[in-house]
């Protein structure tokens, strides 16, 4: 916590304040502490970080989290709401109490908190996102988190792979025990598999044909014979709040040669990507090699082509810093980041490679073990 | 959205503005769209509201959302964060563009992008929580979802039960197949069987013995003979966004008699509540009928007894507006809601009760259809 508390020493605040649920990544890293309900967190200079929650969280919250834990009737919350305080002034009045000085927030913090507070104290921005910095370099533990998550997603991986081995194409359409083999089937195994290992998959992608010509098209209904089938998963483990992210491109049956170079020129532009991680290297200059990679194999890099960025950070979000897209910054030794470059053309379909690593002083070390072919 | 419009314009706005991802209730119900990243909403009255979003999330905005579809670079943002302004300034630069005078925002805007956006046009604080209010009258087809997702976790939960009935006690312990059968596995069960209907569960109660004394612990190890078993399921449709949340508490074997006798009380607690429902209500009254129902039993609601809220609405979100607590407000006919009265003492245990519902002129229009019997 040195770099938040130098951080509101530079700003001139007494403390650091955060709302919000454990779906907010910042509040999940700073109280280590799930809740769907939001939660305040008020931290000084020091001193341990204070978690406000109700009376009904308190044993679970002293078990869980690693802030200090007191009740919102403890910290006068339940007092002024009874004295008819709105639920936002309340807030505000007990954070002042407990702040006594200027307050740090985040940019996500809500306007509403922040107009009541400035009646206390003056509230300052952390333009320089203090904690997600600090959340992009992972310590050891946090690596060890993400690498198992990775480990399950893997296996989801394979698990959804086989369904599509195991088919039997008939009249364009793969079958499985004589029924179309849908992409919602392949998602259920995928998500069955990752449950039971703890980990929750959402929105996982599982498009065929003309639909993977759209990065996040979810997909639907039966798989075809030689057409790309992008799987793209993104599990969160439940206890530990970690992703992992990964995709393969598969096809059952010869696909054309178009998307059969595509993923030629994917998969290199991914080991191209990898080869040039390490600490000091520019999120853009790994996006650029990768644009004038594609460019020098006749692909662009506008509203078709390479169309998104080449990666991000993975942790508690699965989407956070660092990027590796046009405007990424340079990396650090601890980041965990995606390189997934992918290519994709309406009429013709799209091909995604997915891994995930750390970045080190020397290089880039690779999670993801699964292999790579097109064809199964 | 005619509420919308009034309140832009009784606040002497020219829009309203939104900003999040769809785990943003308001805006997910705004906008129909489902996405991990935050995006952009700008409604002007009598214009449809307008969605802006990264070119690669276009197609499939079209599609799938109820608002028009504007990508960041045709809104101007990427000029303006190619020409140096930060990712908050160029935001509220394209938002002043479209709103094209003053916004008005929801409580839980993000504080970096108000303050940029005020020095474009002035910020005003929707206090009233209009979106919030919209989204607690169901409309039809709203009311329609729940049941359905209602209806899975009424299924998933027959699952839970189905393995504790199942199970044999021996030494204390529930055996399954001769092994212990634990909290995790019914919990797998559950989450699984709610995967194959679509729907997501997250945090589902399964708690056991002295773990049922404290409402939100999720429950480990193995489950315990003669103990009451808590069991909260609250699962979200992925397609949808629409949740159900249900509450039973069992016992394999005799449970002890202050276990039975809350049990009854619960239940009896419950009945009053759902009887008393109709709109124009408040919340405040069905919470302290129950409170004193609870007091002539001899059970307290403070620290331990009965120390939480009665309901909750259900929606987008599994907590949200009207609230069925002490400061809770009148119901209206659409509410969907929870009863759910608990009583919670340390060293003896927890039992909860949790059905949901709609409001209706006249009465409680309950979904939840499972039965309530503590000794299976």
């Amino acid at each position: 916590m040195n770099k938040l508390d130098s951080a509101i020493r530079d700003a001139g605040a007494a403390a650091y304040v955060a709302y919000g649920s454990s779906v907010d990544a910042d509040v999940r890293y700073l109280t280590r502490f799930r809740t769907g309900d939001p939660i305040v967190y008020v931290k000084r200079p020091d001193e341990r970080g204070i978690l406000i929650i109700p009376q009904m969280e308190h044993e679970r919250a002293v078990r869980e989290s690693i802030a200090a834990v007191v009740t919102r009737a403890d910290a006068g919350f339940l007092e002024y709401v009874k004295a008819g305080e709105s639920r936002w002034r309340a807030a505000a009045h007990m954070i002042a109490d407990l702040a006594a000085g200027p307050v740090l927030v985040p940019a996500t913090f809500p306007l509403a908190l922040a107009r009541e507070l400035e009646s206390f104290h003056s509230v300052i921005l952390d333009g320089a996102g203090t904690v997600g910095a600090m959340r992009a370099i992972k310590a050891p533990d946090e690596i060890e988190q993400i690498r198992s998550v990775q480990r399950a997603t893997e296996e989801a991986m394979e698990r959804g792979i086989a369904l599509i081995r195991g088919s039997s194409p008939k009249g364009g359409i793969l079958l499985r025990n004589g029924q179309p083999l849908t992409a919602e089937a392949v998602r259920t195994e995928i998500h069955v598999h990752l449950l039971t290992r703890g980990c929750r998959g959402a929105d996982t992608i599982v498009s065929c044909g003309p639909d993977t010509a759209l990065p996040h098209n979810l997909g639907t209904g039966p798989l075809l014979e030689g057409e790309p089938i992008v799987i793209d998963i993104f599990p969160q483990d439940e206890l530990s709040g970690y992703y992992a992210d990964m995709t393969r491109t598969v096809a059952k049956g010869e696909p054309s040669p178009e998307i059969r170079d595509m993923y030629e020129a994917v998969r290199d532009a991914k080991a191209l990507g990898a080869s040039r991680v390490r600490a000091g290297v520019t999120g853009a200059d790994l996006y650029h090699a990768v644009v004038e990679f594609f460019s020098d194999h006749g692909y662009e890099s506008s509203t078709q082509g390479f169309i998104h960025s080449l990666g991000h950070g993975v942790g508690l979000e699965v989407h956070e810093e660092p990027s590796l897209g046009p405007r990424g910054g340079a990396l650090a030794a601890g980041n965990v980041i995606t390189i997934e470059p992918g290519l994709y053309y309406p009429g013709i379909g799209g091909v995604r490679l997915e891994d995930m690593g750390a970045v080190a002083e020397t290089g880039f070390d690779r999670f993801t073990q699964y292999e790579e072919e097109l064809i199964i």
